[in-house]
Formats: structure tokens, sequence, C-alpha cells
């Protein structure tokens, strides 16, 4: 792929006159004021994605990107970096967490392959959009070239244009992909990469360290770069980047985000500082045990939906928070008001 | 109804060999160890209850409670007593937050009339119990008589007993009842009033402050009781009499009970105190916003599925959390080992 990628004109969802119809509607379910709360606010965000009073979701997506790092193999994962086409294999095959997670709420899964080292036959659910067989090693130079991130944003956006729906839930795969997703927050959300750097699949307190020291030199390197698709280029990894291109399109057309985890976080941070107003279409499905994510979340001001001490990835949060999404909706939809049903308000 | 109720023998779930195995088969999953952190917890705790490696949730039950509370006319509730038949009514039709999301749960809802204020019609999905048209005032005697109580035990037991399934999910109706169960939480779990009341369904500052002393008054006049039925039946709900029972019951058939919020919850903690092994089959759906929820929670060494902010009851938050509970059974029977799928495990 060498697309250039014209960056879409993502439009802000605020409307306050529709907002104010929401609130109102919201307010005269049989319910006391706000006692759904999160849902609430949830229900309302959907009416103004879809700029209407009673939104409705339809054929929602999950796409899983998968890259590999070249970061990999300097030690920052617990896990050897064959285990991106394996788990890519594994998630085709119906065995993963997403896949079954995903499943169980009626949600296709399509495996997005932008840069895995790893040449996969062709099949159903597989979308392949590979710019190179894993990225280089960020401490040593750009992960990518500037063409490579672009073919990898078209990419992304390319693999949501070619699915239905008004909806995508976003998750991804890449051993050491934690690594890039802690300098992407350290660079663009200024935390410091002591507290956005953590454990990932499972290192212990030296590979922590040994990540930390590695990431302190890529930083270095790079420490000239601002804008954020230099940083996505010269720190990211070909998933993230196919994220942040989805991400793009999604909300150029106006389908929800479900943003998985911290990974997937990453790719908002970027894509909220390309376009901000793509922030208006994220909905963050959890909070997980990963040192940086509760940071990467302040920074963007998202209130996660679960908090279940994950730390797992792929879209598995995105897949087990995809109920509360559609009860929001249907609450909109389908629950009496105080009028319909002919109950009784609070005298307040 | 004037059955006197028999106490099931509940058995502990505990099973050591058993629950080593679990925990291997979850290990041993596609998937970082423990990376899908509160779920494996889950997982573990249904294959004890189901005394299987290989849990499988069938039939699951939704069982709304409802009755009303003498204390409710000495305004204790933001909402008059009508509300709780109006809200029967709402539930009956479909119209209810708890109809809405069970019915996207696929979950069938019964409505079960321990002591509403109110003739219902009989009609499906609505099983009649009433002990009497609400309980007494407990500020100034016992909410309920012992038998009384003891009927109301028996008809949750019985309730549960004529629904197929090997779970329940366990929600309330009854304006009021925050006041019961936070009298129960003081009494049976050692928490200050002050931090066990709280606005319930909406009530200002003030409306807090007298429910308070009105609660405090109750408890005075109830000082001299300690066994837990004693204070079931001096500040319960029919309501909550019948969830106790029900929680009784379930256990005893080896069911998993889904507790909904904080009334729920004052149940479990009144059926844990008589038979502390229910606490083995109990999952807890969420933490809400009312005040003492997560003391109660604390006191049942109880870790919520959800925390959205919600205060609703019902059993709104129970069918919100049950796609939780279904992800936690089939990472166990459908999600592939690393053995299986060809997934390089960590060197660690």
């Amino acid at each position: 792929m060498s697309d250039t990628f014209l960056l879409p004109t993502v439009q802000s969802t605020a409307d306050a006159a529709l907002a104010a119809r929401l609130q109102q509607r919201i307010d005269r379910k049989t319910k006391p004021l706000g006692a759904l709360g999160q849902l609430e606010r949830l229900a309302l965000q959907l009416g103004l994605v879809q700029r209407t009073e009673a939104p409705v979701l339809q054929s929602p997506q999950l796409l899983v990107f998968a890259g590999d790092h070249g970061l990999a193999r300097r030690g920052v994962s617990a896990y050897p970096q064959d285990v991106t086409w394996q788990m890519v294999e594994n998630m085709l095959a119906g065995g993963a967490a997403v896949s079954v997670f995903a499943r169980r709420a009626g949600l296709p899964v399509t495996v997005v392959d932008v840069g895995v080292a790893h040449d996969f036959a062709p099949r159903p659910g597989l979308l392949l959009h590979k710019v190179a067989a894993g990225t280089a090693d960020a401490s040593q130079g750009p992960a990518m070239s500037d063409a490579q991130c672009q073919a990898a944003l078209a990419a992304g956006a390319q693999a949501v244009r070619g699915l239905p729906g008004n909806a995508v839930l976003l998750g991804e795969m890449g051993i050491g992909n934690t690594s890039s997703a802690a300098m992407l927050l350290a660079r663009l959300a200024d935390v410091p990469l002591e507290a956005a750097v953590g454990r990932g699949t499972g290192l212990d307190a030296a590979g922590v360290a040994r990540k930390r020291a590695l990431l302190a030199e890529a930083l270095a390197r790079h420490a000239a770069l601002h804008q954020p698709l230099a940083l996505l280029a010269a720190l990211g990894g070909f998933e993230i980047a196919g994220l942040v291109g989805a991400m793009l399109q999604a909300a150029y057309e106006r389908r929800l985000i479900l943003v998985d985890g911290f990974i997937v976080g990453a790719a908002a941070l970027v894509a909220c500082a390309v376009a901000p107003a793509v922030r208006d279409y994220c909905v963050f499905a959890h909070v997980g045990a990963e040192a940086g994510h509760a940071a990467l979340l302040r920074a963007l001001q998202a209130q996660p939906l679960l908090a279940l001490d994950m730390r797992l990835g792929e879209g598995s949060a995105a897949a087990l928070a995809w109920p509360l999404v559609e009860a929001a909706a249907l609450m909109l939809t389908q629950m009496a008001s105080f009028e319909s049903a002919g109950v009784s308000d609070s005298a307040g």
C-alpha cells in the first residue's frame, strides 16, 4: 500500500438544542432523575452522534488491527514476537478471548493485518493491508517512514469504509505494542515515562526497568518531533496507525467508536490530537491494569465503562462493554416515560 | 400464605482440588497470566458452584420481588408509595429499565408480589404471594410479625423452586426500601447509620436528615434484637424477606445468584448471616451511588462487576452485568489453550 492519506474532516457532534431534547427525554423515563448514571451520559452521546432522539445501533463491527514491532526484539515483552501471528490465527479460528466475547455479543470480527511479520493465507474475516513485516526498532530510528505511516492510516480508513454499520469496536494485536502506546502517552499527554510504562503482558520488575530504560532512549532519539503524526510514525506501530486511520474515518462517517484498552486508547490520543472532534465519537470500554491506562483516560477526559482489572487488549474489553452501549440506546427507544406508563413522578 | 419456612442446608462450594484444576485451566487459556482479571475469579467461582471445569449457564431467571413499606408514609422517599405498584405494572408491560435491559440480555423477568399495597390482576410473569398490603411502620414496632416474615421467606423460596435454570438474577421494587436496607446494614455489618443512609431515589439534604433521624428512632426501638431473622422481621420489607428466601433456596439448589444493588445486597447480608455458605453462590452486579452500597459490599467482601454510578434497583444492574457472567463461563468452555491453538507461551 502506498496511498497517501487525506485527513477527513471530522465534525463535532455538539448540538445544544438536540442535547436539551435528549436530556429531557432521558429525564422523563421511569426512573429517578439521573438514576442510570453513566448510561444516561452514554445515551446522550449516542443521540448526538446519530443526530436523533432515538439512536439505533446497526451492524456493529469489531476490528482488530495487528502489527509487529521492531522494539519487540529488544525484550520489551514477556512473549516472543511470533505470538502476534499465532494470536491472529487463534482469532480467525475463534479461540481467542476477543473471538469468544464477540461471538457472545453477536459482533462480527475482522482482523486487519497492517504489518505482521508473517504471511497469512487470505480468508474470510481477514483484511490484508500489510505495509511491511513489522516496524523498525524505534530506539534506533523511526518505527515507520512517513510513507509507511500514511499507508497504515489509509489501510485503517479503508477497512472501516468497507464494512457496514454505524459503530466500530476497535482492538489490536501486536507483541511489544504497550511500548509504543506508553511512548505516545508520554509525548502526547505529557505523562512521565515512569508512569506510562507498565508490565504489558507480564514483565517482572527487572523487565519493566529494562523496558523503561529502552523507551527513555527511544524518546530521547525522537525528542525533536512534536506533530502527532510524526510522533506516530516515529514511535507507533502499524496497527496503531491503522487504528488512528480507522478512528478518523469512523468519526468522519459519524460512526460510534468503542475504544478497547491502553493501546487503542493511545491511538485515540493521536486521532484526537489530529482532529479533536474525534473525541465526540469515542466511548471507552474499560480502565485496565496496565500502568498508564488511567492516566491516558484522564488525558482524554474519558470515563470508562468497565474496571475489571483486565490487561489483555485484542478488543476483549470492547466486546464485553458492548452490551452496555446497546442498553444505553435501548433506554432511549424502549423505556417508558412517566407519562406513557402512568407512573407518578416525585414531588421534587 | 402462612407457611413456616424450614431453613435449607446450604453447602459451601469449597473444593481445593477442583479449584486447582480450574485455575490451571484458566492459566492455560491464550492470554497472559491473570490478564482477564476479575472475569477469571468469576470463572473460578462458576466452576465451583457448578462443580465442573466447564460451567454452562442455563435458563437464567430474573426475579423482581416487590413490597410496600410502612415507613414510606413517613416521607423517607422522594416518591409516593403508589409508585411501587405502578412500577410493577410498568415492568409487566415491558417499559421499566429492568424490562428493557433483561429483554436485551434474553432474560425472562418474573415479578413476585410479596407485599404490595395493591391488588394485581393475575397474569404471566407475575407471581402472587402477597403476605400483606405493605409492612407496618418499623419506627413504631416490627415491620412484620415473625409469621409474616416466615411467609415471605417461604414465598421467595417457592418462587425460585418453581422456575427452571441454574442461575437467578435478583432485583426488587419497593418505595422506601433503601430505609430497610440501610437499617439492616447498620445492624448486621456494624456500619454507622450516618454512613448507611443515603438519598435513595432522590431525597435532598433535608430529606436525608429526616430519614436518618427516623431510622435512628426505628433502630433504637429494636436495639434488643440480634438474630438476623429477627432483625429482618423488625426492619425489613416483604420483598427483602422474599429475596432472603430466594437466596437460601437458590444456594441450596446450587444456582448462581446475581445480586443487583443496595437492597438486594442487604438481603444477601441477612442470608449470609443465616447461612454463611450463601456467599459462595453470590456474584455482585454493581456498586452504585447509594451511600451505604460500598460499605455493604465491603462487609460481604464482594467485588462488584460494574460501577456505573447507578442507583435504580429493580434488577437493572443485574441485567446489565449478566453478559459478563456469561462471558466468564464461555472463557472456560470456548477459549483456546496455548496447546490447542499452537500459541507460544511466555518465557516466565
